[in-house]
């Protein structure tokens, strides 16, 4: 805890990150106080990747390395007018061994944060799982989004929309870690975590009601560190006080969630997309569970979601490493 | 289907209803033409729902009955300067003898929509399903929301957000069927509906991707008719073109989708809310499976939420009774 302190105060105005702008701010200064990120962007023959990247590059947050064909990579550079003269590129001509070769750099150290290019999620899982142990990846990795509304008071993650299909309890609990520890990273030293329901009793007939419950409680006993957590809770009463105060549900969560857990990948994907098409949310998300954080954005739509995934990613990787802390 | 288009005539422009306040119009228009709504109101000492009716009442699209407790009534009324002298108010002092009051006004048909006051939901539907074969109540009783979202092209309905925790397949057809007549009652000859997911592929992994595979295929054999059902569809290939395209989804519902199916009342819940409070949309909602159109408004506060779904009901019954057809 006191590291995170630290962090928070290194963070500069002990503010919370609350938008997309001032999280790149953050990583750019951080950069340049010798942090900037050895990003790999794993198969990187794909047009629209390597644009974030040159985002990315630009404001000085990454140093990227493109591992692939590297005929593919420069024909995809050339068609969207980046010059690759910054960049390194590794030529794997063969994608299985370029994942691998990606994935190895990330275990020897030669990279800070990896990203999917063109593969497949699933081979990309699969290759990063294959060295679980050497990338410190005790449990689940789960996908953490941060999300940049219009009418919120400040950002909102919310996990899992990507990975895990049905939780169970266990894995519930390490959706919870993994993004309390990217709250932190945003400054915010104790998150509001609520757990998502259609409503706010218990109510023994619905499923989700009696998991949220079970998994408050082991909250409170201690068994999830780090946050305050409160479930069953509908969307509106977590995070509206209007809504709360309506409905007479008290807790410190209520009204003010940090975090949204939700139950399944539907649920998770639906509040996702609609949040993004209707509120016109902005996003970025993290892959968490490992020593090194890892991005597999999605082809949805999103402006700058690959550049704010980035620059998260980014985040998370100098707030694991405390640099902060050992530099103070 | 030919009483539908006949309807569809009716309606006057041919166009389908695509705001609330078109809606209105509509029903105003009817009652004009005599079709005017008694609707009974159970259990009436709550001044909100009476402010509600009131609206109703000042814009000729229902003739209210309040039952319940009179002077709770009178004092509900007061309470929100609404002047009783145009309501029919019946004296039920007990609430269950007012509920069952109530209801047995819809068997006796001196009503024609019975609103939900100050009674539990699950006393309501008690009540309700007590009487099941008089209301015309064959299967399941669903909510159907219309929400009009000021970035969406059209009128978007949602189905099941509050009624069904988990449906089986029977009852996810029901809930198709129930959402397809109030489209109908829109103007929606054929409406467009997409079944939700995380995902457009067929995962045998994914629960939800199984049980929507097998819907569309009852769709496509005709065992569910009046309707293109698709799915599984994630919300943003359901409802934007630019999406689907994105995702090389085809077919006449990706994109264009008129009604939303969920799969849990979280999912819908979820995405109701993020939609009312994110997304600025108003709503109207009614309970669908009978005979008569119901009302169960939860305390969510959404602007003109009960006025809109007093008008869908009025607009509903008019449907169902094929009134237009009836003069033509």
């Amino acid at each position: 805890m006191k590291s995170v302190e630290a962090w928070m105060q290194k963070l500069g105005d002990r503010a919370p990150i609350g938008t997309f702008e001032r999280m790149i701010e953050v990583c750019e200064s951080q950069a340049a106080d010798g942090g900037g990120k050895r990003i790999v962007l794993a198969c990187a023959e794909d047009a629209k990747l390597i644009e974030a990247m040159e985002l990315a590059r630009e404001r000085d947050i990454v140093s990227p390395i493109l591992v692939g064909n590297s005929s593919g990579i420069e024909g995809a550079a050339r068609s969207v007018s980046v010059n690759l003269d910054a960049y390194e590129v590794v030529d794997v001509p063969d994608y299985q061994a370029a994942l691998k070769e990606s994935v190895d750099m990330l275990v020897r150290n030669d990279a800070d944060i990896l990203m999917r290019g063109a593969v497949p999620a699933v081979d990309f899982l699969k290759a990063v799982l294959a060295r679980r142990h050497e990338l410190g990846i005790p449990g689940l990795l789960t996908q953490v989004s941060c999300l940049e509304i219009p009418d919120y008071h400040k950002m909102l993650l919310m996990s899992d929309a990507a990975v895990v299909i049905k939780p169970t309890l266990q894995q519930k609990k390490e959706i919870i870690i993994n993004a309390i520890s990217v709250a932190n990273a945003l400054g915010i030293a104790l998150p509001k975590v609520a757990l998502m329901a259609a409503v706010e009793v218990v109510n023994p007939a619905m499923e989700v009601t009696r998991e949220n419950a079970i998994i408050s409680k082991m909250g409170d006993r201690g068994q999830i560190r780090g946050a305050l957590i409160d479930g069953p809770l509908s969307l509106d009463v977590a995070a509206f006080r209007s809504a709360a105060e309506l409905k007479g549900v008290k807790g410190e969560v209520a009204g003010d969630a940090d975090i949204l857990i939700v139950n399944k990948i539907e649920e998770g994907n639906i509040l996702y997309k609609s949040l993004i098409r209707f509120a016109h949310a902005q996003t970025g998300s993290v892959l968490v569970g490992s020593h090194k954080p890892m991005i597999i954005t999605s082809r949805v739509e999103v402006q700058n979601n690959e550049l704010h995934s980035i620059a998260l990613a980014s985040l998370l990787h100098t707030f694991y490493n405390r640099r902060p802390t050992e530099a103070a």
